[in-house]
């Protein structure tokens, strides 16, 4: 029997195919900058069925390029080897949100915004928001480990999964799915499936975890002469109790909102920071003091109402928005300590000015985890060019002491400068994981590992 | 050349040691009731030492026992197989606390109360507290993902590892000091060897996360009539910013601390809860209210001021004195989901009633979590009958959906048992990740598997 007959038998022969349209659309990345080329479609309906999708696949000796919302940002989803493409899509049903232990069960194709939603109708909110939330898988932000604008309260992604079902290499499930959160009885497998980006199996089922909503909450964004003086801003809006959102947005990038969205926030000075605080307790009192003491170039733009909230927050929505104007720009996600911020958009920029020098470098991002995200729009550049510049910034970020993946992962993009931020025998460690799930190295053969 | 003489070669003579007085000392279990045969005692200075010494015992077939601090409660230190003990008593180094990005990188061999001092004294404070904090180190804390009074606040002790260097069992140093909490460069290996209870490698060198120290804290103890009226607050409780500690004390426990210390709660009610709240902001009202809306038997005992906070927490610091006052007790740790701690409170009490007729059955422990400790004070059983009531307690903690270990691990005594909270594939995962590290099973051999 042939592979796809095999696969067909699995999952049914609707859900099953080899139209050329279809595989080069899921063979290009979110970006549009990094194409592969797939040999089949997979969209198996529950975990058994991606477990025994998985052993058929392995079997036939064909690699496996897992699919979630394809919104990666280092091209994690391109095939590189003909690859089945094995989508999640199907995996979709969202469990009732138990509200006494704040959790809901959903598979791992459920959108984030889909999340969000459950949450939200049950008084809650569930603890990761970023741009991507209406294609976003929480299978792909758990495999990827997602930040976004909700970190510096709630954490990554990882520390919202509470329970997991995932299918691994040799075509077991395994499912982990504990009513408690407290649980010592060995090695805590879901933290290495979190992050793995789908090298090490597929997950099928999440259980997540929820939050209390906020009963008050308070938003400012305020504008700064110099970037030393944003950053000492952030240093101490970050320690405070109720911290909820500390994003920081450069001039270049609010230049573009305006522009392309006529949206731009009504503060003066170069450098603006949106920070939030929410809690049981009014906020303003104790958010008006800490804005007081930063040194701020003007008035700040307080809003105490949701919908001054929401007009506060939309300039650093539309950032996201504005970013493929001039085509696909390019993405640089990196983490630095917040004493390196300064140094690294200073040198970044004049590399930037030497190497692509019709480039727009958009700087803004995380703030309060040091987690920047540089773009370079209306960067088009020959491919010697591109790996030259892509390079040299990777070496500025660890000679900062930053990582080169914050939190988008590796990908196949920057599989090449893992080694800038892990040692010799914390990758051979990592290889030793990868052979004892997948000793043939068939599942996401061109992600993380070169 | 003879394993003890490479040893020497390695560690210098005055750290090997075959006294028979040491290592039978060393061969017993903190309470008392377990007991094994260790053939040697070595004490390196290094990560590098102990990896030399990891191979060096490796390559001569001998088994390996590591030991921080010995207060494991499921004698995770207790040699079954003439093994070299490896004591992390000499990685002692206390590195200076960084302020700025509020952290402190220490040797695995640091006690817990050393790392809170260093914290203390630098106006931060440490998000790991338990009664054992004077012998427990951090590298055992970190190898059993330690919970304890903090944990509803700050979460467990690997929360709390931000970079860790860990000797792998095939004599190589995996060092992983990342200077900024961002990283998606791969997988998490810091978090397999977190509760992996030394069963992957040997973890000499820790970077700690510290936090600023709340301005602002209230302290209360309250009683209640019934088990239900404690759960319902502590539902409620713990969902409350600024919650930092949520403790329950059962009326035999208050008993046994006013019998042997004279130390007891001025508040009325077989139930007792000890809750704290802390913040930036002065807590007191919002205590006051919470307090109101409980269905409380009498007054709570409340504490504004530092002297009448450290008062109240005697009470539930004198709990572990008094545990061992008529010889080593049974114990279970044990996580409830909080819909459970009344059913199990009440089915224990049935079997210890029926199994151990003279045992005072004492339960305690941190109820935000559902994690609860019962003790068995005055439990002397025969060998059989000792197995026959473990294992039916297994039997009723899993059987009501919690796991057989909550915070104290797995360790030798609780091996037999792992298969009530993980499934087959689970473990399966698990023993492949071991071979992935440790093909031989040299290290930790007695712990985490049969
Ligand atoms: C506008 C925009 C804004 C963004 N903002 C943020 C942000 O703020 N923070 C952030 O962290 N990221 C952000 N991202 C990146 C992206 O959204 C995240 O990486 C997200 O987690 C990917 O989810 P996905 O479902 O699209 O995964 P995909 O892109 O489909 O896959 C990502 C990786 O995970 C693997 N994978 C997918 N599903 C599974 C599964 N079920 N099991 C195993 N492996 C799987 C894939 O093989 C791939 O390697 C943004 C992206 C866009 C386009
Ligand atoms: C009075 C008392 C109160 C306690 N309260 C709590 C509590 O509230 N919460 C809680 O979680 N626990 C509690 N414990 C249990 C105990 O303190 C913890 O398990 C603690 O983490 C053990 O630390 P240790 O240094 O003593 O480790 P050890 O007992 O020496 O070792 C524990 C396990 O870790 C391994 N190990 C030790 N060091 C290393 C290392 N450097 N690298 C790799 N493996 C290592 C050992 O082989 C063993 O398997 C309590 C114990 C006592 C006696």
């Amino acid at each position: 029997m042939s592979l796809t007959e095999r696969l067909v038998q699995i999952v049914g022969p609707g859900y099953v195919s080899t139209d050329a349209d279809v595989l080069a659309g899921l063979s290009v990345d979110h970006t549009g900058r990094y194409r592969g080329r797939a040999g089949l479609l997979v969209r198996p309906g529950s975990a058994d069925e991606v477990a025994d999708v998985l052993r058929a696949c392995r079997d036939a000796g064909a690699y496996v390029t897992v699919q979630g919302g394809r919104t990666s940002l280092v091209a994690g989803t391109v095939p590189e080897h003909d690859d089945v493409l094995l989508s999640t899509e199907r995996l979709r049903d969202v469990g009732d949100v138990d509200v006494l232990e704040r959790r809901i069960r959903v598979g791992a194709g459920v959108t984030l915004a889909a999340v969000q939603r459950a949450a939200s109708a049950a008084g809650l909110v569930f603890g990761v928001d970023l741009a991507a939330r209406d294609s976003a898988t929480v299978g792909g932000m758990a495999s990827t480990n997602a930040g976004g604008l909700r970190t510096v309260r709630y954490g990554n992604m990882g520390e919202q999964v509470i329970g997991l079902d995932v299918a691994l290499p040799d075509g077991t499930v395994v499912r982990r799915h504990s009513q408690v959160r407290m649980d010592n009885t060995g090695y805590d497998l879901a933290s290495l499936f979190i992050g793995a980006e789908g090298t090490l199996g597929v997950i099928t089922t999440l259980d997540l975890r929820l939050h209390p909503a906020p009963r008050s909450r308070v938003t400012a964004v305020c504008g700064f002469a110099d970037l030393d003086a944003l950053v000492e801003a952030g240093r101490a809006f970050r320690e405070m109790d109720g911290i909820a959102a500390l994003e920081l947005i450069d001039a270049r990038a609010s230049a573009l909102t305006a522009e392309h969205v006529g949206v731009s926030a009504p503060v003066e000075g170069a450098w603006q920071l949106l920070v939030e605080l929410a809690g049981d307790t009014d906020q303003t009192e104790r958010l008006a003091e800490a804005l007081d003491d930063a040194r701020l170039a003007g008035e700040p733009a307080v809003g105490v109402d949701a919908a001054a909230q929401q007009r506060l927050w939309q300039v650093r929505e539309a950032v996201a928005e504005v970013l493929g104007v001039y085509g696909p720009p390019l993405k640089f996600d990196v983490s630095l300590p917040l004493s390196a911020i300064h140094p690294f958009a200073t040198q970044a920029a004049d590399l930037v000015a030497a190497q692509a020098p019709d480039a727009i470098p958009v700087l803004f991002g995380h703030v309060g985890e040091g987690n920047l995200h540089l773009n370079l729009v209306r960067c088009v550049l020959d491919a010697d060019t591109e790996h030259a510049l892509y390079s040299a910034m990777m070496e500025l970020i660890a000679g900062l002491g930053g990582n080169v993946s914050s939190e988008h992962g590796v990908g196949s993009r920057k599989r090449d400068y893992v080694s800038m931020s892990r040692s010799d025998n914390d990758i051979a460690a990592m290889r030793a994981v990868k052979a004892a799930f997948d000793p043939t190295g068939y599942l996401n053969p061109a992600v993380l590992f070169d």
